[in-house]
């Protein structure tokens, strides 16, 4: 018999191939697509056999309630959909161990209720809108939904009654607490020996996009001195970057990850590059003291290069720190359960940074192998499943003295 | 009434738009296309009004012929094609000029003969092969003319007999030298305050495809000391490149213009980068040196960042020196002209590089504005058009003496 990690892996490794992937090669779970309804009915499935009472709320989202004595609950939670060409792990791994946690406590009942919730749409993996799904449950739901299209054109109206969506949201007073058991998506767990870790925070992201102008030119006839190539100039920037965070030697990430060189011919000198800067702190201050150094260090090299600078402001995320008692919780629900507790912020976003407008949120990472996800590659140890699905347990019990 | 140079100057942008210009916005003429052939038609009437005999050769070039007292020829040429969205004078400005020459004599009779060359297929406008028709006329083709093809799959035997066109040929012993004029497509003689220069010869160009590889990881939860950034490496190693080419401090020049970083997401680490290294010189030996320090310098750069690299030899062409004596004459007929003489390489490549195996070539380059080239925003001065002729002229005069 399966132990309660290997058989939530074993579900996400089932619920990554057809008919719960909306492609024939890899997995690919859209929000409302065909291959998400089908895994609602599996996951619901699942939770019916631990014991759960299960309703699709107004949002699409799949959830399973665990009755305690008192109605109010503990949200355990992370979303089903999945990028195209995604893992199997990356959301699905933390519903499944939310499943597990009420299987293993057998019908004992708990001073208070349990609400597992499969969220439909975190990754933005169909519409261009992100989290919609726990923002609906938050109740901090802002975005225009008669607006809202697939890229071959279909309506989210079309797939959901969006008169309804924001009656997902949960009542007042009912939520006691959120927790999220999530893989890393990052090498830190892996890199320091351990099998899970609680999360502090996600970090305050700040993403610009970057225009650098300089003069196209043919890269046999120019001579050097006479040069304003974007591309050089775009690369002095990228190091100056990887540098201003490398000496930081703190949780702060700068990243360049996307870079377009026009005309992009191998024979002539770059007169325009654009390029990403991606800069994540769970301190947001550090994060913006990063942000103006880089922006310092840009215009330097802008100007002595004679390039012209143009930089925008993609998105602006403010730190959604985790709640200093809950994280308590899980490092001594870790020391208990022979992990050394350790703690590390999240530089993704999770529905959990929505969650925390409703009620105290708590998040528990998960060793995911070479930091890799978002990749077919995604993998996970059952053991490290095992390890988590333990803390979130002795979580569980702890969390029930506190609200004693 | 046009000078002469104006009038070249003229012509070149009556040839840039429709009927002699593919597209209906921008030039693009591809050579054999219907463009192609309507400015065959125009500049062979401009041609016989210079009194040139005309005829088009078995390569499709258009070849105007000004008898002397000797039927061997100094062969005066550039091209008639143009790359997509490409200026007016790239090209055609050389076989106007040749024109120009031939009706400024207005009848006299040279002891030698003058053929002005309009050549069909210099930029690889259309198939995927430069420089065929040069080849042809030097006899130098060695390309297997049945396998070439266009991008709508046309074949180039479906425009022209393919087995009659290596007949382009110049029998041996009746080509006395080769000149070209050309726009510089460079800054060199617009920085130098000069309207002309002599070209000392086509520079030596390796051309290397880099491909780098990293690790892949999500920008927000890598740590930056466990990153293995494919383009902040790539980075380090474009700097490396233009400082060993600016350090040089000589006709040197080395250039990154094409990058891709995989999988180019703002929030993910590039995993991998490819970019291409292109280096030129005047000097084939000087260029070899650059290379191999560039090599070591990407080597090392790779191995301390932990990338693998990849580096292949994507073409190695050899320096083409235009012939010294041409050169002297050149100088003299600038400096007589009240030009200060001035030389300067070509980064580019160009029919004369083809010619020199067939006959001494020189070249006269001409300044466009801010070098641009390869664009709608190329420029020539008609003043520096007539410069050029006027050069042209007494080069020609000059060239009688050393055959009398």
């Amino acid at each position: 018999m399966l132990t309660g990690g290997a058989r939530a892996v074993a579900r996400c490794r089932e619920l990554a191939v057809a008919p719960f992937s909306d492609t024939a090669e890899g997995l690919y779970r859209g929000y409302l697509t065909p291959a998400y309804h089908a895994t609602l009915t599996r996951v619901g499935a699942w939770m019916a056999e631990a014991g759960m009472t299960t309703r699709i709320d107004p949002a699409g989202n799949l959830v399973g309630r665990y009755e305690g004595t008192d109605p109010r609950a503990l949200v355990i939670g992370s979303h089903l959909d999945s990028v195209r060409d995604g893992g199997a792990y990356d959301g699905p791994l933390g519903v499944m161990l939310g499943i597990e946690t009420v299987a293993a406590l057998q019908g004992r009942r708990l001073p208070f209720s349990i609400e597992v919730y499969g969220f439909g749409d975190e990754e933005g993996s169909r519409f261009p809108a992100a989290m919609l799904t726990s923002r609906a449950v938050a109740g901090t739901l802002d975005a225009d939904l008669a607006a809202i299209a697939d890229g071959d054109g279909t309506p989210l109206s079309a797939e959901i009654d969006i008169a309804a969506f924001a009656g997902a949201r949960r009542a007042p007073g009912t939520t006691l607490a959120y927790l999220e058991a999530h893989i890393e998506q990052g090498p830190v767990l892996e890199a320091a020996g351990l099998a899970i870790g609680t999360v502090t925070g996600i970090a305050a992201q700040i993403r610009l996009a970057v225009t650098l102008g300089g003069m196209a030119g043919h890269a046999g006839t120019t001579a050097m001195p006479l040069r304003r190539d974007a591309l050089a100039g775009a690369a002095e920037m990228i190091l100056a970057i990887e540098g201003i965070a490398r000496d930081e030697a703190s949780d702060l990430v700068a990243t360049v990850g996307r870079i377009e060189a026009l005309p992009g011919a191998p024979n002539v000198i770059a007169g325009e590059v654009r390029f990403s800067v991606d800069i994540r702190s769970g301190d947001a201050a550090r994060r913006d003291r990063a942000a103006a150094v880089i922006d310092a260090a840009l215009r330097a090299i802008a100007e002595h290069r004679a390039l012209s600078l143009s930089t925008s402001l993609v998105h602006d995320l403010p730190a959604s720190p985790c709640d200093p008692t809950l994280m308590d919780l899980l490092d001594a629900a870790a020391a208990e359960a022979g992990h050394p507790p350790f703690r590390l912020v999240s530089g993704a976003g999770h529905d959990a940074m929505v969650m925390a407008a409703l009620a105290p949120t708590a998040m528990l990472f998960i060793r995911c192998r070479d930091g890799i996800s978002h990749n077919p590659a995604e993998h996970v140890e059952p053991a490290d499943a095992d390890a988590a699905l333990a803390v979130m347990l002795g979580f569980i019990e702890r969390f029930g003295d506190t609200c004693a």
